[in-house]
C-alpha cells in the first residue's frame, strides 16, 4: 500500500507492507488525518522527544531512526476487516475514530509514532477494536478526524479548576489554543480572551467564540483583566475583598510552548492566577520562582486526554457544540504531505491541514 | 529604647526612638522573636526582595536603605499601652501574638520590614489592636513566637489538594519544611517522608513526626515512593489501575528554595505529582517544561498565610497538636543578634534562634 514514510528527516511517499491485524485488532482504510505540530517536531527531533519521555519515567518505544515510520494520529477511518478470532463489534464499512493507541501482545503502541505500525498518512492502518468509536451520521470524514486535536483542548479545560467564577485568557491560537477556546465556549465558560501575533489566527479565535481578541504586538494581554471582571493586582484584590466583592479568578491557558512565555505570564498575570500549560516547550526554560511565590500562582501541566474526554469531544463535534470546520484550512493527498509540512510553518496560511489518501 | 538596626548590611545594637501607637494601635513589649531566613536574605538583598515584590504587582514599601530598619516578624509580646482613643480590647499585661502587619492611616505596613516601625528585634513595638491574639495560658513566650513560622507550614498544607489518599515528601527540613511536617501530622496526614542533607535536620524532622527519613546524599528521595503506596512510574500507575487499585497520589513540598531543586523534582517525581513550592528561590531557575507536561505535574507556589491559618496554628501549638519546642535551638539577647545571624548559616548547629530583649 502507499504511505508517507518519515526517515532521516525526510517525508517520502512509497509502497510499504500491508499492516496485518492481530486478535482484537481491525484493519481500516484511512479517510482523513490531521497533521499535528508534534509530527513537525518529530520529523527532525524524534530522538529528543523519546529522550524526554524516557527521562520522565514514561515508556518510550524502541525506535530505529533508519527504519522510518508513518506519522498520523488524528484520523477518521472505515472498517475493512478483522484480525483472527472473527468479526469484531463494528461491521465493515462503518466509519470510526479512535484514540491513537494500538493494544497488542507486547503492550500499547502509539499509532503514528511506531516503526512497526503505520499511522494515518497511509492508505490503511491497524487499530484496536475495543477503542473504536462509530462516527455519528452526517459528520464528515474531515470533521471526525478533528476529534483527537480537539480532545487535547477538552482535557486542558477539564484539568483546570473551574469550580468558581473565572475569566480566561488563551495565549497562542494554534490548533491547541483554538481547541481550548472551543471547549470553554462549548461548556458555557467565559469571558474568554485570546492572544496571538498572527492576524489569521486571531480571526480564527474569534470564529471559535473568543469574546476578546488581543494582538500582543499592540498591547499586553494582561491589560484587559479589568474589562473581564478580574482584579489584576494585589491592591485591587484587597480593595475588592474589603468591599465584600468576589473578583473573578484568572485562568490562563499557555498554548505556545516556546521558552520565555512562562516567565512573561508569571510577570504579567494577576496574583492567584491559575496557568494551565498545554503548549509543549521542548527546550529548557527559565522562570523566577520568587515571583510565582509572591503571586501564589498555580501551574497545571497537561498532556493528552482521557478516553471519556476523547468520546465527549466526538459528541461535542457531532452535536454542533463545537464547529471544527473553520480550522481545516487545506486537504492534501499522500503526495502533498511533504509540502503541507512546509506550508504549516506559516501561521497566516494554514491552521490544520488534513491528509486524505483518497485524494491521490 | 534599644534595638538591633539593620543598615548597609550590618546589624548594630543601638538606641532608637520609642515607637508611638496611633488610633487602633497598641504599644507592646517584645518577649520573644524568631530569626527568619527572610531576615538573613533581607540583610544583604533587601532591594532585590522589594524589586521582585514590585515586579509581581505587589505593594513594596518605599524604603531608604541608609535609614535602616529593625527586623523581626515572628514574635510574642506583652500589651503595655494604647494609642489615642482609649483602652483597646486587651488589658496591659496580656501576652499576645499577631500577624506582622500594622494597619495605619497610609495602609498596611509589614512589621519587621519597615523604615518607620521597628520589628521584634527591639524592646518595644507598635501593633494593631484588631490583629492581636491572646496567648493561651501556659504557652511560653518562645513557643508563642513560633506561631508565625509554623503558620507558613499550615498555609502550604492548606494550599495542597488534600482531598484524596496521598503520600508526602518534604524536601528540605529547615524551619519551613519542619513546619510543613508538623502541620501534616497534626492533621493526621501521612505517610510523610522527609529529606535533608543535614543529619541534625533529619533528626529534627523525625522529632516533628516524619515517618520516613531520607539522606539525599545516599539515595534519591524518589526511591521510596513504592514503600509509601505510590505507583512511581507511568507503567506502575497503569498496571495498578488495570488491577482496579487506586494508588496514592504523591504530594511534594519543596522547602529548599535554591536553583535546580524544581527541575530535580520534575525529573524524579512520579507522574501526576503535586508539587507545593514553599521554598523561596530568589534567583532565576531553569526547568524543562516538556517533562512537566509529559508527567502532567501540578505546581502550587505558596506564600504567607491567611488570618485563620495564623489563629489555627496558635491553637495547634497551645493544644499540643504541634510541639514547637524542638526547633528552638538557641536564645540570645539583642547583643547576640549579629552573631546569631552568622550561626544560622550552619544547619548542623541551629534551626531557629529566638531573640529576647529581656536577655540583655
Amino acid at each position: 500500500m502507499r504511505a508517507v514514510v518519515a526517515r532521516s528527516g525526510q517525508l517520502i511517499c512509497e509502497e510499504i507492507a500491508e499492516p496485518q491485524p492481530g486478535p482484537g485488532q481491525v484493519l481500516v482504510k484511512t479517510l482523513s488525518c490531521g497533521i499535528c505540530g508534534s509530527d513537525l517536531h518529530a520529523l527532525h527531533h524524534f530522538d529528543r522527544m523519546m529522550d524526554s519521555t524516557r527521562r520522565s519515567g514514561g515508556v518510550a518505544p524502541a525506535f530505529d531512526p533508519k527504519a522510518g515510520m508513518v506519522f498520523g494520529h488524528e484520523f477518521s477511518a472505515e472498517v475493512l476487516d478483522y484480525g483472527p478470532g472473527g468479526p469484531a463489534r463494528l461491521k465493515p464499512g462503518t466509519r470510526v475514530v479512535s484514540m491513537p493507541i494500538l493494544i497488542g501482545p507486547a503492550g500499547m503502541i502509539a499509532v503514528g509514532y511506531s516503526n512497526d505500525y503505520p499511522g494515518g498518512f497511509a492508505e490503511r492502518m491497524v487499530l484496536s477494536d475495543a477503542l473504536l468509536l462509530e462516527v455519528p451520521n452526517g459528520l464528515s470524514d474531515r470533521q471526525a478526524a478533528m476529534t483527537e486535536p480537539f480532545a487535547v483542548g477538552a482535557h486542558a479545560v477539564a484539568k483546570a479548576a473551574l469550580d468558581e467564577d473565572a475569566a480566561f485568557l488563551v495565549v497562542g491560537c494554534g490548533p491547541v489554543g483554538l481547541a481550548v477556546i472551543a471547549s470553554l465556549k462549548a461548556r458555557g465558560f467565559g469571558p474568554v480572551a485570546a492572544a496571538d501575533y498572527s492576524p489569521a489566527r486571531r480571526a480564527m479565535a474569534e470564529r471559535m467564540g473568543a469574546d476578546l481578541i488581543i494582538d500582543p504586538a499592540k498591547e499586553s494581554p494582561h491589560t484587559r483583566w479589568t474589562d473581564m471582571g478580574v482584579a489584576a493586582t494585589g491592591a485591587e484584590q484587597m480593595m475588592a475583598r474589603m468591599a465584600g466583592q468576589t473578583p473573578r479568578r484568572a485562568i490562563i491557558f499557555e498554548c505556545v510552548g516556546v521558552p520565555g512565555v512562562l516567565q512573561a505570564l508569571i510577570e504579567g498575570c494577576p496574583p492567584g492566577s491559575q496557568i494551565v500549560v498545554a503548549g509543549v516547550c521542548m527546550q529548557a526554560d527559565q522562570i523566577e520562582p520568587a515571583m510565582a511565590i509572591t503571586k501564589q500562582l498555580d501551574f497545571r501541566f497537561v498532556f493528552g486526554y482521557a478516553p471519556e474526554e476523547f468520546a465527549g469531544t466526538l459528541s461535542d463535534i457531532a452535536e454542533g457544540r463545537i464547529d471544527v470546520a473553520p480550522v481545516i484550512t487545506s486537504a492534501v493527498g499522500l503526495d502533498g504531505v511533504a509540502g503541507a509540512f512546509t506550508a504549516l510553518a506559516d501561521p497566516e496560511a494554514q491552521v490544520k491541514i488534513v491528509v486524505e489518501p483518497g485524494l491521490g
